[in-house]
C-alpha cells in the first residue's frame, strides 16, 4: 500500500485493495452506458462547428482566440459544468502581416510559402539573395563560407506515415525549429524550410521557430514541398536562383489570454483531480480543427456526457483548455505554476493533441514512486472496455506539450491517441478544417475520453499506485 | 484486301496480307530495342524540366505559351527532327487578373478560390450576395425564384477514383462547364462551383466554363472543397451567408499562337501519317506538368528515340503539339482544317492528355470501313510488346480533345492511357507540378508511345484495314 493510498485512508474512507485487476469488471456497465450516450449525441459535432466555422483559426493574441475563450467558457456553463473560469495568462503575440516570396531569376514566379511563427520580418523592400539548397545540417556545415549572404533552403523531407514507425514529424521538424539560427550562424540572410508534411498539393505548413540568442535573427518561412523541389532542380541544373522574401511579421508585446477551466466535481475526494484537455489556440491558418479544436471539444463533451448521465466520479474531472500551446506554452506553464499546491492531488492528466480521427487508445507515463507496469496494466483494463470504439491500445509513452509541466511534479501523464496517418497532411496548414473530421470518429473519441477520465477519477486506488 | 492496300500495291510494293496476326512477332526485336533506348535516356526528363521549371504554366495568349512554342520548336530542331514548323493559330485570350472571394457574414473570412476560365469579371466593387447551396441542377430548379439575386453554390462532388469505374470527372465537370448559365437562368448574380477533384488540401481547381448565349453572363469561380463544405454547414445551421466575389477576369481579342509540328519522315509512304501529340498550352496555375507537358514531351521524345536508333518507319510519324486545348480547341480545329486534304492519309492519331503516370496501354476507335475488332486486335498485338513497361491494355474508346476533329474525317483515334488515380488531384490546380511525375514512369510512357507509333507507321496494312 503506497503512501498516497494512506492519505485516502486517513481521509476516513475504507481502505482499498491496491489490486485493481477488477477495473474492467467493475466498470463494464458504466463504460457501456457512457459509450452509448457519447455515440448517440451530436453535441460534440455542434461544438466543432461553432468553434471551427463560427470562429475559425485563433492564434495567441488574436481577437479570434479571445472569442474562442469566451465561446468555450459559455459552452461549458451552458452544459451546466461547475467552476467554469478563465485563468489569466499573458501570451506571446506574434503577427504575420503580409508576406510573399518571389523568384526573380532564372524566371519571375511567386512561390507558395508561409512565414514561420516567431520569425522576424524583413525590411519593406524584402531580403533578396541567391539560394543554396541543402538536405540537412551537415550539408550546410560543408558549405562553410559559401552560405554567407545567401538564402539557405533546407530540403529535409518528412518520411511518410508508417504503421510501425508512426509519423516522421520528429526528425523533420528540427529544421523548422532550428534552421534559421543554424543558417544565421553561417551568415545567411534568410532561411526557407521544406514544409513539415509528407503530403502536399502545393501546401505550405507553418509552425514555430526557435531563435538561438547567440545568432542574428534572420527571417524564416516554410515553402510548399513542390517549390523546394523546383528550387533544388533549378540549382542542380546549374541555374543561379535569386529570391526576394518579404515578411511584415513582428512580435508585439505579450497579450492577455486565458486557460479555460471547468469541472465535474468528485463525489468523495473532490480535491483529487484528473485533468483532461487540449489547447484552444491554433496557428493563423485553416480552422484549427485537428490542431487542436478536436482535443478541446472531446474533453468538453466528455464531462458533458458524464453529467447528463449523472455519473459523478469519486474524484474531480477538470477540463483544462490551454492557451498558447503553439507558440509559447504560456498556458501550460501558468497552469502548472498557478496550481502547484494542487499538483500532489493531480492523479492524472490526459492531453488530446494528435487529432480526433479513429481512436486508438491511450499512452501513459508515471514516475516513481508510482509503478509504470501497474499503470499500464490498469490502463489496459480501461481500454479493454473501449473495444466498441476501437480505443483498445494501452501503451507507455504518455504526455503532451500542455501537460508536460505537470509531469515535472510527478503527475501521471496520459496521451489520448488516435489515427495519425493523415494528421500531418493538414497540420499547421490551410487544410486543417472541419471536413477532415468524421462525426462518428469524433464521438468515438468523446466516448474514449469520457470512459478513461471517469475510471481514472473513480477507481479505488490512484493510477500506478502499488505493485502490479 | 481493302482499297487502301491496293494503293500500296500500286505504288510498287509487294502485296501484303491483310492479316496482321504477326505484328507481335514481326516487331518484337524492334520494340525491345526501342524500350531499351527509352528507358536508358534522361532527355525526356530534361525536356520536362525545361518546360515546367524553365517556362512554367502557359495559358493561351500568355507570353509563357509563346516561349513554350519557341522552346518546343527549338528542342525538336536540336533533336534533328524534320519539317519542324509552327503553324499559326489565333487563340482565345482570357486573362484572370486579380481575384478574391470574401465571406462578409456570418464572419469575415477569405475563401480559397480560382476564377473559371472564360468567366466575365465583376465590377470593381465586386458582386455581393447571399448564397444558396445546391447539390445539383434539380435542387437549383426546385429553388425557383429563391435563387434570384443570389450567389449560387454548386456542391456537386466528384467521386473518388475507382479502379473499375475510373475517374468521376465526367459527372462532376458539367457544373463547372454549365453551372454559371444554369444559375443565370434563375436570376443568380454569380456562380461558385465545388472544385472538380476528389482530393483537396484547400486546393481550388480552375477550368473552362461555357456560357449559354441565351442567358446573362455571370462571373463564376471554383472553390476549394473545404470552403464549399463550410458554406454548406453554415447554411444548414441557419446562418445567412453573404459573400463578395471580385474578379478582374476578361477576354481580350484573340491572340496569335501556333501548333508546333515535327516529323520523322516515312521511308516508303511518307505521305501517310501517324500523328502523335498532346497540347502545349495549360491553365495559368501550377506548371502544366501532367496537363499536358508530359503528353507533349513523350511525343517529342518518342521520335527522338526512334531517330537515334535510325528506325525510320514505312510511314511518317508526325508530332503535333496543339495549342489552346484548354479554352477553345483552336489548335485542334486549325490542324484538322489546314490538313484536310491530308486527312485520308492520316492512318492514326494518338493523343496523350491523361498524364504520364505508370503507363497502362492504349485505347482505339475506328470508323467503317475500318474494322474496330481488327483494330483492337492489332493494338493488342502491339501492347503485347509493352509488357516491360506495363502498357499492356488494348481497349476500345480511343480519342482525345485535340485529335477529335480528325475523327470526323474517319481518322483512327487512339488515346495513350496511363494511371489516372491521382491525375485529377493535381489537374488545373497549383499542384500540377513536375515533382508528381517519376522519371522512370515518364520513360516508360516514352517507350510505349514510341513503340506504338513506330508499329502503326510501319505495319504492312493500315490499322483496322481488313477483317479480323
Amino acid at each position: 500500500m503506497g503512501a498516497l493510498t494512506l492519505v485516502s485512508t486517513a481521509l476516513g474512507q475504507a481502505p482499498i485493495a491496491p489490486d485493481s485487476a477488477d477495473l474492467s469488471a467493475r466498470y463494464r456497465e458504466t463504460a457501456d452506458q457512457i459509450i452509448d450516450a457519447a455515440m448517440s449525441g451530436n453535441d460534440a459535432w455542434r461544438k466543432m462547428e461553432e468553434l471551427c466555422d463560427g470562429i475559425g483559426h485563433r492564434l495567441s493574441g488574436s481577437p479570434q482566440l479571445d472569442r474562442a475563450i469566451e465561446w468555450a467558457a459559455r459552452a461549458l456553463e451552458r452544459d451546466g459544468q461547475e467552476n467554469v473560469r478563465r485563468e489569466p495568462v499573458l501570451v506571446p503575440h506574434w503577427v504575420r502581416g503580409e508576406e510573399s516570396l518571389m523568384m526573380l531569376a532564372p524566371k519571375h514566379q511567386k512561390l507558395a510559402m508561409l512565414g514561420l511563427g516567431g520569425s522576424v520580418g524583413t525590411p519593406l523592400v524584402g531580403v533578396t539573395g541567391e539560394i543554396v539548397v541543402v538536405a540537412n545540417r551537415e550539408e550546410l556545415d560543408a558549405l562553410g563560407e559559401r552560405a554567407r549572404g545567401k538564402i539557405v533552403v533546407f530540403n529535409a523531407p518528412m518520411p511518410a506515415y508508417d504503421p510501425e514507425k508512426g509519423t516522421g514529424y520528429g526528425q523533420a521538424v528540427t529544421y523548422r525549429s532550428n534552421g534559421a539560427s543554424w543558417a544565421a550562424a553561417k551568415g545567411a540572410v534568410a532561411c526557407l524550410v521544406r514544409s513539415v508534411t509528407a503530403a502536399s498539393l502545393r501546401s505550405p505548413h507553418t509552425g514555430a521557430l526557435r531563435y538561438d540568442d547567440a545568432q542574428p535573427k534572420i527571417p524564416a518561412a516554410a515553402l510548399a514541398i513542390e517549390d523546394v523541389l523546383m528550387l533544388e532542380r533549378l540549382v542542380k541544373r546549374g541555374e543561379r536562383v535569386t529570391l526576394t522574401l518579404k515578411m511584415e511579421a513582428k512580435t508585439l508585446p505579450d497579450a492577455p489570454s486565458a486557460n479555460v477551466i471547468a469541472e465535474l466535481r468528485g463525489r468523495e475526494r473532490p480535491d483529487e483531480i484528473v485533468v483532461i484537455g487540449g489547447h484552444l489556440d491554433s496557428w493563423d491558418v485553416g480552422q484549427g480543427a485537428s490542431d487542436d479544436g478536436g482535443g478541446c471539444v472531446i474533453s468538453m463533451e466528455a464531462i458533458n456526457v458524464l453529467r447528463k448521465l449523472n455519473l459523478r466520479p469519486r474524484r474531480t474531472i477538470r477540463v483544462v483548455l490551454f492557451t498558447n500551446e503553439e507558440n509559447g506554452l504560456a498556458g501550460a506553464r501558468a497552469y502548472a505554476k498557478d496550481h502547484e499546491s494542487e499538483m500532489p492531488r493531480h492523479v492524472a492528466a490526459i492531453e488530446s493533441d494528435g487529432g480526433v480521427f479513429a481512436p486508438i487508445g491511450f499512452g501513459v507515463s508515471v514516475k516513481p514512486p508510482l509503478n509504470q507496469d501497474l499503470a499500464q496494466k490498469q490502463l489496459a483494463q480501461i481500454t479493454a472496455l473501449l473495444v466498441r470504439v476501437g480505443a483498445t491500445r494501452a501503451s507507455g509513452g504518455g504526455g503532451g506539450a500542455d501537460i508536460g509541466p505537470m509531469g515535472r511534479f510527478g503527475v501521471p501523464l496520459l496521451s489520448h491517441n488516435a489515427d495519425m496517418s493523415r494528421y500531418f497532411d493538414y497540420h499547421h496548414s490551410d487544410a486543417d478544417t472541419l471536413d477532415k473530421i468524421k462525426p462518428d470518429e469524433l464521438n468515438r473519441n468523446v466516448a474514449a475520453m469520457a470512459v478513461a477520465a471517469y475510471i481514472l477519477a473513480d477507481m479505488p486506488t490512484r493510477l500506478g499506485e502499488g505493485t502490479p
